[in-house]
């Protein structure tokens, strides 16, 4: 059902979620690694974003527009600002709908960032 | 057997791992909640920190010092910068121990972040 695009955390045709790196305690990440893995953190990284992020998370269906979303205190053109750079990061897609653009955050993505911060499996 | 300092994102005393914040798809975020969990996606959201972020978590006994790490192509001012800024965060916390100051990554932070990522449960 889903027409999302693939993201960049993810390998191709990944329903399976194949994370881009290794849990942060396996072993160092490579420079490419930490280059992909670096821009979904500095994405979430600002407060404002981090909320509008689990607005979209938490909202009904797992998506929303920005019609959806007024309660974070910032301007609507500043939450389409700031969900172009979720989007942009690869946390986010989008599909447009009529009049708004509706946004969804995939699962597999943040199944993947949080097997990057796996801790190590306790012996 | 841990010395090491109570960290933002979990509760006092937490050898449980509390974490600040729900998962993010399970309600949106409180500003508070944002402004605290943003900072450790930030400090996490340069490439370079993070890969030094993982070389500290992947070392050998979970911690290591300036001396252990030279392979991320930075001087060692710059390292011992980064480290600071990933402490200041509270991801690291550190001890010095003679001439050098070791980092280690608290496992319970790890964890909560890891949960605050969790996808939502599947029916």
């Amino acid at each position: 059902m889903s027409n999302t695009k693939v993201l960049p955390l993810l390998g191709a045709d990944a329903p399976g979620a194949v994370p881009c790196c290794p849990p942060l305690t396996e072993r160092p990440m490579t420079a490419e690694e930490a280059e992909t893995a670096a821009r979904m953190f500095k994405a979430l990284g600002d407060p404002v974003r981090l909320r509008l992020f689990s607005a979209v998370a938490s909202h009904e269906g797992g998506e929303a527009c920005v019609c959806d979303i007024s309660d974070v205190g910032v301007s609507q053109p500043t939450v389409s600002h700031h969900l172009k750079k979720l989007k942009d990061a690869g946390l986010l897609s989008s599909e447009r709908r009529g009049t708004w653009v509706y946004y969804r955050v995939e699962p597999s993505v943040l199944a993947a960032m949080g097997k990057l911060l796996a801790p190590p499996t306790a012996a």
